[in-house]
């Protein structure tokens, strides 16, 4: 079978170091589903992993994917041969860009009937993401009438993280304020649900005052954690919560957060598989419950843009793409 | 009436810069209360703010007071001439180091009827900080059974909040870690109702190793947050919850809360108040709250020692004993 990766770590103006080799199939056990992959997304985590050492080479990125069951290990319960199924997966399996890959099928959901394959791969490591963010970080409840009135800022709306934060915040309830700059991207978070999408060109506090928001409950940083970290103090209530998927570059003074009693949390959606918690089985449970929803025409895919063929000059060009940081929902590479 | 007060900050090597005067009654308006002041307690954050610049001279500190209804404004409901009551208060106002005091009925709750002023003294801000850091911080159940199999460290379990975060802790249904260093603190803490109580003057992963405990769901720190920000990341389960009372000293690095999806908060019991803030009245429920489990026998004060009469001489000794950080529960003036 055939799989991309590359022997050491390497920035994009080094030159492209993906290479496409051939390696034995896996063999699932346990937990494992043996899937045979069609489309794979890319996301921002796919460009620093690829610029960190490589302890085990050739290394195979690789984060989101759909595909279909091949075979699975002697615990799985949840699915069998021929389920279409989509997954973000874990860090501790080899990448989803070869044409089969083994996944823990407690981090796995069928796929949404209503969307091919290239619109699902928009979704799982955005999607539990979100998810983890809106429901275990600011813990919104999953009853859309009891976050009524609650509101929640997303830095940089139209991004894949943000599409996805959006359509999900809105279902259940939220008054979504994004942010965006180009006319493209305002219209896109608009598509994507935004009650009102700021201008993050200008001072986020003139912007407030502009659409006559005080404050708001819950921030989510998807872009420039320190760029937003005093603005975002400012922001948000007294007792707010504040997320961030972005690390940071500089060490931060904590001690701002407290004049207010605000809650910080560095979200990782790696977190439940990396130490095998107890229950891993919740990245199942956000992406089922997501399969319903766009089946149920509540979400919609974010894709935006598609790759045909998974080759190296092509995975090259995707993190290229996203590198550059402007890229408007999703990027999906079909096999 | 007689208040005590200081024209600036000061540091305890200055010499006692507190003094006596006489100053009007203040009339209760609106929420107010107007107190006449039978105890009081000396917190941390006494001794914090009397180091800071004084806005308006002369400034009267004190949070915590034990008291009887003298008057009330307009809007008050919950309360009439004669109540015995307690309560931490507001920042915004002059504090409880006088005969007389105003404060807003939504920061107030009657006193437990089984203990005397000088016992419940001991109880408001603390009771209050721990109240705010397990209910909205951890969200912790209210019903025991919801939170057992979870667990809690408290750094510095023998301290006036540690003391009352023990018992609260406990109470409802976590496992609860305590640390201490010196006998009579252990044992202190162990009577506050801690399951473990480690040493911390050893290495806590030590101690963890020793007692079997391989993480916990909650840290609290209530001592020192630089020296345990690291710690405290180790020590914490995926997707746990850190908080703190103690502000930093040194800038930190918050990508360390990264792999685990760590959440820290700042609590900081003066934020409602602060902000008047729309759950302002949250602290009168914490406090009934306590007062019924007082009252009920669930919780008991955490009293330690008591001095008799409030002077300007007395105050700056009772600055002194909690200045040292080496108290254990706590030290109440009795007027």
């Amino acid at each position: 079978m055939k799989a991309i990766g590359a022997d050491d770590g390497f920035a994009l103006e080094d030159g492209n170091k993906f290479y496409e080799f051939d390696i034995d199939q896996p063999q699932p056990k346990q937990y494992d589903l043996l899937i045979r992959v069609q489309a794979i997304s890319i996301n921002p985590v796919d460009t620093k992993i690829r610029q960190s050492p490589v302890t085990q080479a050739p290394r195979v990125l690789g984060f989101d994917a759909v595909g279909v069951v091949e075979a699975v290990g002697e615990e799985v319960k949840h699915f069998k041969v021929g389920d279409e199924v989509y997954y973000s997966g874990s860090p501790s399996y080899q990448g989803s860009n070869q044409t089969y890959q083994l996944v823990d099928e407690r981090l796995v959901a069928k796929k949404p009937q209503n969307i091919n394959a290239v619109e699902a791969a928009s979704i799982p490591l955005t999607g539990l993401t979100a998810s983890e963010t809106l429901f275990d970080v600011f813990q919104i409840s999953h009853k859309p009438d009891e976050n009524r009135g609650k509101s929640i800022l997303i830095i940089n709306g139209a991004g894949g993280v943000g599409s996805i934060a959006t359509q999900i915040a809105k279902h259940h309830g939220l008054h979504v304020i994004t942010t965006a700059s180009r006319d493209e991207t305002h219209e896109w978070s608009k598509n994507m649900g935004a009650d009102i999408v700021l201008n993050h060109k200008n001072d986020l506090t003139d912007e407030f005052k502009k659409y006559e928001i005080s404050e708001v409950d819950y921030i989510f940083c998807t872009f420039n954690t320190d760029l937003y970290f005093e603005k975002m103090i400012e922001l948000v209530k007294p007792r707010g919560i504040i997320a961030t998927i972005v690390a940071f570059k500089e060490k931060q003074d904590l001690n701002l957060l407290k004049q207010k009693s605000i809650t910080f949390t560095h979200e990782y959606m790696y977190s439940r598989p990396l130490y095998n918690t107890e229950d891993m089985h919740t990245h199942r449970q956000y992406l089922t419950d997501i399969t319903e929803k766009i089946e149920a025409g509540v979400y919609k895919t974010t894709l935006n843009e598609v790759i045909e063929g998974l080759t190296a000059d092509h995975l090259f060009k995707a993190h290229q793409k996203i590198e550059k940081q402007s890229m408007i929902g999703k990027l999906v590479i079909q096999l």
